[in-house]
């Protein structure tokens, strides 16, 4: 396992973890200034500063681009709604090609409006990602499929399992020419039991395309904006890291904390200071 | 699939749906009232009331007891933690026993304190089982394993899925004599991609021997204490009981709620009106 002991150029920061604080402008600046090696925006902050400004912004500073937070949410209750996915999906192609990133993170979505049925949602979204594909490989953008905690089944991803995301790979991406992979954030899959065999499938098949990091805290306040620090919650990080590694995995550990009542109110500066200790000591 | 159109015999009350405004004996009394069939106490209820009392008053008013909620929790820190759990277990099946339960549902337990490995605290779960079978076998009372949501491994139940609860039947069970099973709460599981045929597989050993419903609200704004009722939610439910029907499950569905700002705010009565209601047409 690589030793983080005395690193910060595998650390990238996505920057849902300084959301309330900064724009990307900062966050860029702020990894410069840290001497974090890598940055995830989220398309939001990304839309803001505008794809080809960031562009040069983050070239400048030297960083790699370690993702594009986020393509996907793609079931939805009309044709018309499943076609205005797939067009915004092919432009957040478009902006993480701009930017560099290594691959487009794809949140695939949860049920349409109204509906009941995980089962049809899980094949609008096999559909979504295989149409898709073609123009992320056309623009030389891998898509990673990440799978989300069960507890987001209903509203944001039915993609809840890496065995999923794997069965996914394998069914479109018949030559794993490295177009569709999946991203691990150990949020999401901590408490699975099949993760060591599902990481090492993955691995096998060239799959891994990011790893993110962040803790489960307990006790859990809120489904979505109390995750933890590395470190302060009960997820076994460097066991994970390690699978993660031993399947073939050689790039970053992305920071991704959503906390609204606590790392969204700190000092940024203080928030980044953290994660760069909690990533050689707890990651 | 049976007809609960015109049916209340089939639908049981876990007593945590008034948790917080019945005692069991207003919860009895509540259920002869109604006409509902079943009834599945907690353990703090039962204990307010005196076990012996409490079979009294349930064999007057004509009530099956779906099961007794719960036993389990078995990690624990220390040897002496672990025995204590034990031994609050055996209690438990006495008190299952003595009440007539048709089962004594496990919450497993999850981490122990202080510690990230849920690998070890699901061998401890399998030894704690072990260990309380032969006790449970020698009162009759059959214990079923209730795999919890997946955001409850670190502090509830390690055990977050049926193909988890099967494999520990399978392990444990080998000659499937029904002292071992399994209880779906479509809660728990609706978002699992392997429900229905681990709902087979269950079934095809004799081992469902419980069914709770509520469901899934979108958005679920606590962890613990925000399920809906039957409807309110994204849960197809009357697919699942197909399918534990199909498996060949005859027994009740039990509504268990956790509502601790709507449900658990409203006139005892009148929850249980609704529960009726939406027993007949939405489970």
């Amino acid at each position: 396992m690589r030793d983080f002991s005395n690193d910060t150029t595998l650390l990238s920061l996505n920057t849902a973890t300084v959301n309330a604080q900064w724009t990307l402008e900062q966050c860029i600046a702020g990894c410069a200034r840290h001497g974090i090696g890598g940055i995830a925006p989220w398309r939001d902050k990304l839309d803001e500063c505008g794809a080809a400004r960031a562009a040069g912004l983050i070239r400048d500073a030297g960083l790699r681009v370690t993702g594009l937070c986020r393509g996907g949410l793609f079931p939805a209750a009309t044709p018309a709604g499943r076609q205005a996915a797939l067009d915004d999906n092919r432009r957040a192609v478009d902006d993480a090609a701009t930017i560099g990133a290594e691959c487009l993170i794809l949140v695939v979505g949860g049920l349409p409006a109204g509906s009941k049925d995980i089962a049809g949602a899980r094949m609008q979204v096999r559909d979504g990602i295989a149409a898709l594909l073609e123009h992320a490989r056309a623009g030389g953008m891998p898509l990673a499929v990440e799978p989300l905690h069960p507890m987001y089944a209903a509203d944001r991803a039915c993609v809840n399992t890496l065995r999923q995301a794997n069965d996914l790979c394998d069914a479109l991406d018949t030559d794993a020419d490295g177009g569709l992979g999946v991203a691990v954030d150990v949020y999401h899959v901590w408490w699975d039991p099949d993760l060591e065999a599902e990481i090492a499938r993955a691995g096998a098949a060239g799959r891994i395309l990011g790893f993110h990091v962040c803790d489960w805290l307990v006790p859990t306040t809120d489904l979505l904006l109390d995750r933890g620090m590395m470190g302060d919650g009960v997820i076994d990080i460097p066991k994970i890291r390690g699978w993660v590694e031993a399947a073939g995995y050689g790039g970053a550990s992305e920071v991704e904390i959503f906390s609204r009542d606590n790392w969204w109110r700190r000092e940024p500066d203080d928030v980044l200071a953290t994660c760069i200790a909690r990533h050689r000591t707890m990651v």
